[in-house]
């Protein structure tokens, strides 16, 4: 399988990355280990709070989030990792039963003058539930591989 | 146990939030559900890359950093949730064994125009490792309810 490398893509370029389904006991099961906050983890308590019942760990969605980049993108691509994310905002609540298609659009992509085998992506993620709402949105920096000549 | 509300908090205000050791186990189980990266899940990948051996997804050092906020904070705290998070950086490869003492700083304290009972909290978290390499830093914006009259 042939791999991607930086001159793979381009600024505007949308790619998708497929969708998934998040089920209520893994909510639970994140939430009890990383974010245990009653609306989390209690589903009387969620539903007596603004949510009205168990929402995901925004952390959970990124994560989710991350698996579809591995398996639709990185695995694919070749990768040097990323040094970090920016402007996380979870739009909307991500609900048991919810499925959250993942898409990316390339903003930049920047060849790198210090490393001159390998360029800069700067992309945007998002994540859309089933009624067509964006519930998560994200920017990151992503080092990628140039093609060698 | 008297609650801490969005007037207990003040800029330049530092509160600890304890110490986390994480095992090669939950590394490992943390990324093959989210970030199944060779450098990740893979031991003699990992250890033919640059990382030199099997590093924590940075996703799992956020929510190992989320979880220290809940107990620390969070679960003590009138909390109104976070619309984001900002400037997340992986600065450091956080390994098996590695124990993370996480800490927050307060940078602003704004009174909601929109909402009288509640406030924005602007933070800075850190995690450091035993060596005090800072390992990841990021920015959040938080709600907090403001102290009944």
């Amino acid at each position: 399988m042939s791999r991607l490398y930086f001159e793979d893509f381009h600024p505007g370029q949308v790619i998708e990355l497929g969708t998934r389904t998040v089920t209520e006991a893994e909510i639970l099961d994140f939430a009890r280990q990383f974010d245990p906050q009653l609306f989390h983890v209690d589903r009387d308590a969620a539903a007596a709070s603004h949510f009205g019942g168990i929402v995901a760990s925004g952390w959970h969605t990124c994560s989710l989030l991350m698996r579809q980049i591995v398996d639709e993108l990185l695995s694919r691509s070749v990768s040097h990792g990323s040094p970090g994310v920016d402007e996380i905002r979870w739009l909307k609540p991500v609900r048991p039963g919810d499925t959250l298609r993942m898409s990316m659009r390339v903003t930049e992509a920047i060849p790198s003058k210090s490393r001159p085998d390998r360029g800069v992506l700067k992309c945007e993620y998002q994540g859309v539930n089933q009624h067509g709402e964006a519930v998560v949105t994200m920017k990151t920096l992503g080092m990628f591989g140039r093609r060698p000549q």
